[in-house]
Order: structure tokens, then C-alpha cells, then sequence
């Protein structure tokens, strides 16, 4: 950790393939590309981190294929960090047929019907074949809502899951395995799963089971609690979120790493984000509006096409619509979490929240 | 002109937005984009020219929206030379409901079924409200097989047409109007077009109502015909070809420029063009391919990426595997026109040829 302000944190994390400065966003490339996107955009819009979905990777192409490859890096040729989910999140919500016993998960692939076993075992034996710097133990994400019941039986196995992927982690000095605490909004739980991993020493945590249906005020509740008891010296991720909003109100928990499929489905979509809130660029009120998307934005996108362009490319359904627009939010959340960090540095990150909250136009959360 | 190779030329046009050296390719961007690739992608792979369809940009977004946005090149973001077609093909092979009178062609739109005229009076609105450097007049387009007394028919109403064109051009400083030679496959129809167009004396000439069904060697014959009528010192535009030993197949019969869809078309249905013929890249052939697409390509697709990847890409439909291939064939199509250039100017184009004919595996046609 280099600075905190508040209890936002600046930090830095060292990988194989470089250095991660947090407050951080990662691009998803769920299937070994960020979609709309070169690599060489992402080194552009400086993009430090991207996340591949180990879920997806496994059915297609195969994390043998990778292998043979030398590694996701070299496959999709991207050399600077990549971090990998467990699969606990897609097997919970894509695919058919679960069934959850104490040795894992058995399912169905939502692609063909195809039947396959994740246990913490084979979720690190893929992992290593992809070969990302940062990968995350196998846990059982609970559906929300949930009993608590149903919650506190889930996090011992994910517990007991952490501690069976530790020992099946063949690649522990290219790989930093992060332990997923789980316990839903139950401060209680969450204490126990943090309590339990922190025993089990990893470099790093993610903050798993939000972002899945429980209101913004229950996140926000959880990583606050949480703030107090996850180590200061270890980089802390919250799975899957968000807003430009929501990552700034985490950020003001102690957060240091996000991860979304918000800015690129959208903007696929064509929604795009700026630092004054969303905008359908695909709507017909820009038709004959030839400024850019955000005059004080030096994207690629920004500097180079007009809102009445990229409307036309979304009107004929043309490819470049969606790359534009995926550089330009891609490019706004990058710029985002470095503004966060510049704010942490100079010890004003909660001036710089009320601000981006009004720009926004989105709550700020306590 | 500047360099002759048997009946190859090399020559240079200047427009207000550069010089385009020939033979050159030109990309296709239909609907104001060349489909998959940004701008930045066409500076670096060479691309001097592109062509956008008036009949396209027409419907969607209008001219007069263009004209609103500075002309084409303002509203795309692209600076270099931009060649528009006539709409003549378009209205011949899309739309429906088309009447053919002396005035011009009523049709229904493609999209939408509504109602407009095109006349070789709107046709220069249009494109002068569009403002590419190089623009073509209004053609009836006959389609093939055509029994020779139509095809002799529109002939007439097609040159007719080009001298209605010629007068009601607005901008001649910054837009050379091209006449389009007509006259399907008769030597004598096509002699008479040339003719009467090179009375009119027109700053080029393009050559249309070829690649619309005909044998190749019709098309063959076509230009190495008109190739002895067409005055030496003005371009020669072979519209809508071809495949790249087309291409090489007409720069020996004295053709300067070249446009078609199928260097992108067909990249994103997974077939891409290399100096060594067609690679359907999405085929499952290519699983565990670590290659490039072309080891002697320096494109950013072969610099980067395997043909593994690519066919990963392709499997799972995600957009960046329509990017990469359109930007290889690109590459292709473009360094090829420049080694046909470089090998006229050393005087040894048959023999390029010959070397092409044999590596793409496609005949020379004489």
C-alpha cells in the first residue's frame, strides 16, 4: 500500500508480467478477448489488468488448448497481467443441472448440454494451464436471495474448497492464488469466511457472492464490515462490479480491484459512459449532433468521431459502432480508477466522490 | 503515368485529400465504414483510398446530414482520398420495384420499401453533397445475361445521362467525375461508350457492368479491348473487381483501380486472402495451428496472433476474429497492388504475374 485516504487505498501489486497499480479496473475478456477490442487498444487506454473467465475458457477453446499455446498470455496475445475467476459464478448462474455435493460441482454446459465436474482440485489444474497471474480458489457462489441457513453451510465448503485449491496449486510462485470470501450480506459469515482464509495466508482476497441481486446499500454494508477486518497489506477485489458509481462508493471501502462486463455489454449495446453519467448514443437525438461524445475525453474515439457518426454506425448496425463505443467507456473507467488514485495520493478521495456523485448523478453510499 | 509494363501501368492521381499511386485497391466502407476496421487500421495497412456507396449513405444517414458533418471525410474521420460510386449498381442489384425511364430510375428502398428518383441530376446533389474526390456518374446498370439490343438501349440512355451529369456537377475543382463505360460483353457497345465518354473528356474512366455474372474471360476480354481505346493518360477504374489474381489479370490489361467487398466480406465469414490463395481460418483444421496466418505477413493479425486464436474467435463468434481477418486481407490486397506497382516499374510485371498465378493457384487470363 502506498497511500490511503480515508479508507480508500492506493497500492501496487507485483506479477510476472508486471506491476498492477490499484485502485484498478479490469477489462473482461471472458473468452480470451475483450470483446470490441485489440490488445493493442487495451495497452492504449491503459488497460493495466484484464480478467479471463475460466468457466468459458474451459469449455472453448480448453484450457489444454492454452496450454499447448504457452499460456492465455501468448494465446491472445496480451503480456501484461491477467487474473482468472473461479468458475464458481458462471456454474452458479449459466449453466444447467448443478449438482453440489462436498467433492464439487457437477453441471452442464450451457453451450451443449455436455456434462462436466469442477472440483477446487480441477478448477487449479486449469487455472494453471491458462497461466494468469492472479487466479482465484473454487467456491460455491450462493444464489441471492438465500437463506442464511443455506449461506452458512455453502461458505464451509467454499472454505473447505480454499484450502483443498491451495495444496492443488502447482504454480505458486508465477500464480498468486487469491482465497473468495463468501457469507452473502450476513456480517457474521462474512467475518467467519474472512477470518477462516486470512488463516490460510493468501497474497490477496476477493470479496465474492455480491453484485448478484441484493441492493446497493447491502454491498456497500459488506465491504465497509469487511474493510475492518481484511489485512491492510493485501490487495482486496470485489467480483463482478460495477457502475462507475459503484466501483468509487467501493473504492471508498478499501477496495483496490474491479472487474465488470458493464462497460463493453453496454456499450455493445450502445450506452456509453462518461464522467456526466450515461448516454444512449444510439438514440436519435444525436443525430445531427456533431460533437464528440465527451469534449474533454482524449480517447481515440473522442478525438477522432463525432456523436452523429457513431449514432449512424448504430442505426446500420455497423461493427465500428460497437468498437467505438467500447474504447470510449473502456477508456472512461480506466481514467476513473486513475483519477481515484491521483484523489488517494493527495488525500482527497472524499471530495473527489461527492464530485464524480454529482457529475454522475448517482448516490453516494456510507 | 509514370512506368509501363507490357499493358501494366503505374501512374499517380492527385485529389485535394493526397496522391493515390496505381494500381491501387481501393477498401469498400459501403455505409460510411469500411466494415470491421477503424481508420487508424486503414492508415497502417496502406490504404490511399476508400470507396462509399451513394446509394447507402443515400438512404442512411442522407446527404444532407453528410453535408451537415463536412462532407464525408469530416463525418467518418477519414483524411485521405474517398472515391463514391454511382448508385447505378445498387439500384439495379438491391431495390426493388425499379422504373427506368429517360429521367432516371424511381425504385424503392432495401430498407424500408419507400419511394425515391434517381437522376443523373440528384446522383451529383448527392455526391456533391457527400464530397468524395473522385465520384462517378449516374449508369443504368444492365444486369447479366441482358440481350444485346437492351444492352445497346441503356447504352444510350447511360451516356445520355453522363452529359446531364457532367453539366450538373457543382464542385469540378474538388470532385473528378468519372464517366462509366458501359456496353456488357460487345467489343462494339463498349467501343461506342468509350468513345462518346472520351468526347466528353472526362479526368477518368471507370468500367462498369463487368463482375455481375459474366465468365472471366468475357471480363478479360472487356478491358484488354478497352485498354487499346481508353486514352493512356487518364485512370481507369474496373468497378466492383475482384479477387486478387483478378486484380493482377486486369493490371495486365492497363487497369488502375480496383474496389470489391470481398477482401472483408469474406474475412468475416472466416475465409481470409494470403499470398498463397484462400484460408478458410475458422475452420476446425486450425485448432492447435500456433502459426500465423502468413509467417512473411508483417500485418498487426500475423505480428500478434495465431491462426489458432483466430479460429478460437471464430468458433465463438466474438467480434475481434472479424477484426483481425479483415485487417490481414487488407493487408493483403493492398501490399499486393503495391508489389504489382513495384514490379511494373522495374519491368517485370508478367513475370510477377506468372509468380502469383502459380502461389495463388488461380489462372492468368490473356
Amino acid at each position: 500500500m502506498q497511500a490511503k485516504s480515508g479508507n480508500a487505498r492506493a497500492g501496487k501489486f507485483l506479477t510476472p508480467h508486471g506491476i498492477i497499480e490499484t485502485p484498478i479496473f479490469m477489462p473482461v475478456g471472458t473468452r480470451a478477448t475483450v470483446k470490441g477490442v485489440t490488445p493493442r487498444n487495451l495497452h492504449e487506454l491503459g488497460a493495466q489488468i484484464i480478467l479471463g473467465n475460466t468457466y468459458h475458457l474451459y469449455l472453448r477453446p480448453g484450457h489444454e488448448l492454452i496450454k499447448k499455446a504457452g499460456g492465455l498470455h501468448n494465446f491472445m496475445g496480451w503480456n501484461k497481467p491477467i487474473l482468472t475467476d473461479s468458475g464458481g459464478f458462471q456454474v452458479m448462474s449459466l449453466s444447467k443441472l448443478r449438482k453440489i455435493t462436498k467433492e464439487g460441482v457437477r453441471f452442464q454446459s450451457h453451450i451443449d448440454g455436455s456434462y462436466h465436474m469442477f472440483t477446487p482440485e480441477k478448477v487449479m489444474e486449469i487455472q494453471n494451464a491458462i497461466g494468469a497471474d492472479i487466479i482465484m480458489s473454487f467456491d460455491e457462489c450462493p444464489p441471492y436471495p438465500a437463506t442464511k441457513e443455506y449461506v452458512a453451510k455453502s461458505l464451509k465448503t467454499t472454505l473447505e474448497w480454499a484450502e483443498r485449491g491451495r495444496f492443488a496449486h502447482k504454480n505458486t510462485d508465477k500464480q498468486a492464488l487469491f482465497g473468495i470470501v463468501q457469507g452473502g450480506v450476513h456480517e457474521d459469515l462474512r467475518e467467519e469466511s474472512a477470518k477462516a482464509l486470512m488463516n490460510m495466508d493468501f497474497p490477496g482476497y476477493s470479496i465474492g457472492g455480491l453484485a448478484v441481486g441484493e441492493s446497493k446499500e447491502n454491498m456497500q454494508r459488506v465491504t465497509g464490515f469487511l474493510n475492518n477486518i481484511l489485512p491492510q497489506n493485501k490487495p482486496r477485489y470485489l467480483m463482478g462490479v460495477g457502475t462507475p458509481m459503484d466501483i468509487i462508493n467501493n473504492i471508498a471501502n478499501g477496495v483496490d480491484m474491479f472487474d465488470c462486463v458493464m462497460p463493453t455489454r453496454n456499450s455493445r449495446k450502445g450506452t456509453v459512459f462518461t464522467r456526466n453519467g450515461r448516454m444512449i448514443i444510439k438514440s436519435a437525438r444525436y443525430k445531427e449532433d456533431f460533437s464528440p461524445i465527451d469534449e474533454q475525453c482524449n480517447c481515440y474515439t473522442c478525438q477522432n468521431f463525432s456523436r452523429a457518426y457513431i449514432r449512424h454506425l448504430f442505426s446500420v448496425n455497423e461493427l465500428l459502432g460497437m468498437q467505438l463505443a467500447s474504447i470510449h467507456t473502456l477508456h472512461f473507467y480506466l481514467e476513473l480508477v486513475g483519477m481515484a488514485r491521483k484523489a488517494i495520493f493527495e488525500d482527497r478521495f472524499e471530495d473527489f466522490r461527492k464530485e464524480m456523485s454529482e457529475k454522475l448523478g448517482e448516490p453516494i453510499y456510507y
